[in-house]
């Protein structure tokens, strides 16, 4: 098969892979239905962080499974799948506590954007839909679901985004906007997108954001001290990873008020006595997606979200570097790649 | 009168200040019934701190109301008080979110160790004692509600203590050993004490503490490993305020788990990536005393809790000094000091 590889900074290539196979008897190997490309790929991709030689990509996925190991006995051969980028066998303390992303046997996936794709854990990472093939129109909404939804849903929960609140979303990236559609799920009553593009803003809107502020720093704090009874807001997102980003979000949350971060820090320092005064609650790391795949696939069966508007481009997987290029200009939001085995 | 001033390094003085009185129609007077040195005064002490000349020392008080100002409406002359560290109005909308510590109007008590003290916004940071003035015996321990004591509630509140939790208090100081009897009232089913000295071992253990772990660093971290099922704890309270303390806090708790910080920072740099991976929530700050003054001296008052054992060393104020030498040389816990006019 060919599949994305990364050659260093804006090289990504569309070449010949391995075919992936079963190697563990708890694996799967799946036909990828929709994969596409990450935000945080665009890091390496813009060679701000490092990679080791040419390295397979992608970690956002869903499709039909092809094969299981022996040991696999929840998921079956022919059923739709969508899994989490992290693996988690569901069954350690960290699992049983909720935080799958950080179990005990948690792997990353790397080798998502390829027409095949073998997930370890197969049991306990992978998630059927209910009901069969879902119709082809939900295949991009479901594959949101596997990173960026279930990343915008952890922002929102760890922001503890509540019935009426106040929240400020960091970054308009797709799990910033997905950030903004969350907190309207959990009935927030006010929602400040940060967020300087038009079509990002339509987006924010359309998600359920009552405010845009394009101010970035101290006057995008000011604005949003204005709006929040002078103190900062209740809730605040921040879907970016930057220094800057982060001192957004700290400075625009009130007093015991909960800040959220979702995007792996890039060079961020945070200095303790700073954030010791600012009074805020701070939760954030890889995404427990897992957790919330059953809730968010019914959402979106059902019809009451649409994620998958965050995907304004769409490419077949052998023009995945275009998909690249699209995001790292700011072109497109998201891409979304589909192999042509399907 | 004659109260505590810090000239220097180590040179603590016990001289002619002068004599406190009301300067806003907000303010009281009080005459100090009990006082004490705080783990904070050893910063500047230990000239880890700077401080801008002779400064005078003290945030910790209890006593009389002795005078009023034309706007005080709640407090009475006569009437037995305590207040918080850091003076609040009780009204500002940080206030009503229960972040008194944070009061747009907040101002940090500054010269607690003297017969007499200027409180300013006395209606909205002093709660008096019902019933009258308390009985001698209880003072000490009313005494540690103006900050130790609800500086370890609140450090078991935002580690997020629950009913059955495993506990992990990092600082054997006062507010550290207060940190674990605040957990057992809030019926943690475990709570680890970090400490090394033997008196401090004890008084935890007096506290609730069911376990004692001596080693630190990445010993202490495996050994709280080995107590919790392989993962950390639940929750942890970080009540020390050094690098040092903050990561094995941050290293003690499991992935979801709770660390909160209560002591001001000095020298702490967080890196966001290490504590994204490590998946804690975190939450600290100025403890908002204010929120939880009638609760604590309503415990002290029935007898459920007697956190004025932390008090190891009585001295008379004018022995300020060998109150701050006993506990920088770690021979006190706590020095508690009274004026000669009670």
């Amino acid at each position: 098969m060919q599949g994305a590889v990364l050659y260093g900074p804006r090289d990504v290539r569309f070449e010949k892979r391995e075919t992936p196979k079963i190697i563990q008897p708890t694996d799967a190997v799946l036909r990828i239905a929709a994969t596409c490309v990450c935000g945080s790929d665009l890091w390496p991709y813009r060679g701000l962080q490092p990679i080791d030689g040419p390295t397979p990509m992608g970690h956002e996925y869903c499709g039909f499974v092809e094969e299981v190991g022996n040991a696999v006995k929840l998921v079956k051969p022919g059923q739709f799948v969508i899994g989490s980028f992290a693996t988690s066998d569901n069954t350690c303390p960290n699992c049983l506590y909720g935080y799958h992303s950080s179990c005990i046997h948690r792997e990353f996936m790397l080798r998502a954007q390829a027409p095949f794709l073998r997930v370890p854990l197969a049991d306990g990472t992978l998630v059927p839909t209910p009901a069969g093939t879902p119709s082809h129109d939900l295949i991009p909404s479901l594959l949101t679901a596997s990173d960026v939804l279930g990343t915008g849903w952890f922002a929102a929960e760890a922001a503890n985004v509540k019935q009426g609140g106040t929240v400020v979303v960091v970054g308009d990236g797709a799990v910033g906007l997905l950030g903004v559609l969350s907190a309207r799920q959990r009935g927030a009553g006010r929602i400040i997108a940060m967020s300087r593009k038009d079509a990002r803003q339509k987006l924010a809107r359309d998600f359920g954001a009552t405010d845009i502020v394009t101010e970035r720093g101290e006057a995008g704090t000011a604005l949003i001290k204005e709006i929040t009874k002078g103190i900062g807001a209740d809730s605040v997102l921040e879907c970016v990873g930057t220094q800057e980003s982060m001192m957004q979000a700290i400075q625009s949350a009130r007093p015991g008020g909960f800040v959220s971060y979702v995007g792996v820090p890039h060079d961020v320092t945070l200095d303790g006595a700073q954030l010791f005064f600012s009074h805020v609650h701070l939760h954030g790391g890889p995404a427990p997606v897992r957790r919330y795949l059953p809730k968010l696939i019914e959402l979106i069966l059902n019809g009451n979200i649409e994620p998958g508007k965050v995907f304004d481009l769409v490419l077949p997987l052998d023009q995945v570097a275009e998909g690249y290029r699209a995001m790292d200009e700011r072109r497109a939001i998201k891409a979304l790649l589909l192999p042509q085995t399907v």
